[in-house]
């Protein structure tokens, strides 16, 4: 931080000039790693966010720690920025319209407002005429027990909003499971997707500047913890057939062009056994399954969505390397330090000392099971594969 | 920045659990560059420095800004950091002693005592058997008009302090030159050295850590502006034949070993038609001959002095690309600037495009002549060529 500020630039002319800040709502470590691709470009970061002390706010310029109805806060935050972005999905919608009146709002509300509603997300990806697993809306237990020979007998029953890392989801396998799972997300408004036998899971992150131009990063494989939905492992690129792969693009770049992004879009698709590709899930910001970009390509995904955001020209999604992405997650580092008997710190050497990995921490105090406390990019001999542009 | 700062840890162990903070000596685009490796690796920053806006406070968690001789300002500072580092080389040795008596000050007072001054890291050099020009201390005209004929005609006169970037030397042609050199100097403390007619300059740089292990970067070959004793471009690895490059190395590693430096020695040879590596400067810092390693090696010369402040494990220096790197002056961007038209952003377009370019702006807001704004990486396939080791 600075102690002293220089007068933001209330109308600003894109591209944003050296030292304009961006605003960037939320404060975990997609906005910490956004803040640091905005400071290698020469910009300013400012942080919203409801949580003290945030890992975003540690390298940002300057934060504004406040709940997201705070319309004092958010007049503070906005008098200090030139343009904003997010890292975090469940702001509220309203809040980005609102930003929207004064301030270049990138990605829009629009983006969110499905994003954030399985519901409105499943029906949006239905109707660009992209692949997705059957779905029923779901707003009591009538309504599971219509969809359920429909849509099941298994499926995946999880609540419209504000879930994320498997959280607000549970399997159903039989329709004696309905009324128990209804109870388990809480009785709140749902959808029953359909449960997918997937071969695997990709995803793409496709990046859209305010002009409409389109640079996607290479199709990845991801795979996730055991049990839980939290990302454990990305490969890049996917070693999935060619032509699979650019289904893959070809549908992210669709719903973003659909979205109006300007910014990034993640897409994470199941790839079934008979090579179709069904999206999953999309979010409107930087992804844990792009952290791989970050040593990988020429362009980070966090360079591309300041860049998008600032609107400077989208860079080259080039690979240099393959790179296989793990993320470290609270749990690891507390069984390192058992095992140890000492700090976790001390454990970080083996990839501290490993001449293929580069470490990225995120700045949290405390290691808690399921937290996401960095990643590692392990750095492989660059192979011919990948379907990675360049700016179109 | 955060709103609220969690205690420091008064007695660090090392290594330093994630979250402690780095205090670092300077507000400039090292410090800067060095906050942002930190951040990476989950520590803090704390930048100390009389400047107010710097780009290292940018990008920092705190700053403290204040004249070097502030003894409340050094106690706030000193209160909120685990362990302190420089970036700056003219810190009063004194401020660093004072350090180094509660705190892990790395590198220490001695490494600057010699760096500071242009006698003392002459005599320095030969004392510990490594070729540097011939000298001689010059504390008036008349020392000037005894040394000129032993090491001139031609010489180069410097002051012995507060040289950087050329300033305060000036070339001695004749005897003629002599009262003017000297009055031109500002009648200060100074060295004459004998003019070397180098084929090339080329640099070292090399991390030891408190254990004493060494690791080096590849030998690179450095080009400064015309006229100017600023950087213009670093090409890695160095086209010197291999063993000339293996000397270099040595003596640097030899400097650094006798220094008994913790974090960084860069150091600056010229090469002589006959192969010979004559010492020219030495900096105890990260080096602006060492950006290339940003974008070019698996571990960067800023990640390496915060690993060896931290008390972590050095990393493989091992070099991913070729590079060269071109420093952005303020110059340029004002040219830039005009020539367009418009503001030097939109030229930045070029490289911003370029999809072998990695672009990288300090956050300095107005450009000046002279003043380094920023540097670009070009990337080029990885050659067999080089040196660079794995930390011994």
């Amino acid at each position: 931080m600075s102690e002293r500020h220089p007068e933001p630039n209330r109308s600003p002319s894109f591209p944003l000039p050296a030292n304009s800040r961006i605003g960037i709502l939320g404060g975990g470590q997609l906005g910490r790693m956004t803040a640091l691709a905005a400071a290698r470009l020469g910009l300013q970061s400012v942080i919203y966010t409801p949580e003290e002390n945030s890992p975003a706010a540690q390298v940002a310029d300057a934060a504004v720690v406040a709940d997201w109805d705070d319309a004092a806060a958010v007049a503070r935050f906005l008098g200090q920025v030139d343009a904003v972005t997010l890292e975090f999905e469940n702001v509220p919608v309203d809040l980005l319209r609102r930003i929207g009146e004064t301030h270049a709002m990138r990605p829009g509300p629009r983006a969110l407002e499905v994003a954030q509603d399985r519901l409105a997300e499943k029906s949006f990806v239905r109707d660009a005429g992209i692949g997705t697993a059957p779905f029923a809306e779901v707003n009591g237990p009538s309504d599971l027990d219509a969809a359920l020979p429909e849509i099941g007998p298994r499926g995946v029953l999880k609540t419209r909003r504000f879930g994320y890392d498997g959280k607000g989801q549970t399997f159903i396998e039989s329709a004696d499971d309905a009324e128990a799972a209804w109870r388990q997300i809480g009785e709140a408004p749902a959808i029953l997707e359909a449960f997918v036998p997937f071969e695997r899971e990709v995803s793409v992150i496709v990046a859209r500047d305010a002009a409409g131009a389109l640079c996607s990063y290479d199709v990845v494989d991801n795979v996730h913890e055991a049990g839980r939905h939290i990302l454990s492992r990305t490969t890049a690129p996917s070693t999935l057939p060619p032509e699979t792969a650019a289904a893959a693009v070809a549908a992210a770049e669709t719903l973003a062009r659909a979205l109006e992004i300007v910014g990034l879009l993640a897409v994470e698709f199941f790839v079934l056994e008979d090579g179709k590709v069904w999206v999953n899930e999309i979010a409107p910001r930087p992804h844990n399954s792009g952290h791989w970009t970050m040593d990988a390509c020429l362009t980070d995904q966090f360079e591309q969505l300041v860049r998008a955001v600032a609107g400077l020209p989208l860079g080259p999604a080039t690979r240099l390397h393959d790179a296989v992405m793990h993320n470290i997650l609270g749990d690891e580092m507390l069984a390192m330090a058992e095992a140890g008997g000492g700090v976790p710190e001390d454990a970080l050497a083996q990839w501290l000392g490993d001449p293929d990995v580069r470490l990225h921490l995120y700045g949290k105090a405390e290691a808690r099971a399921g937290r996401k406390m960095g990643h590692i990019n392990r750095l492989l001999p660059l192979t011919p594969a990948g379907n990675a542009a360049r700016p179109d």
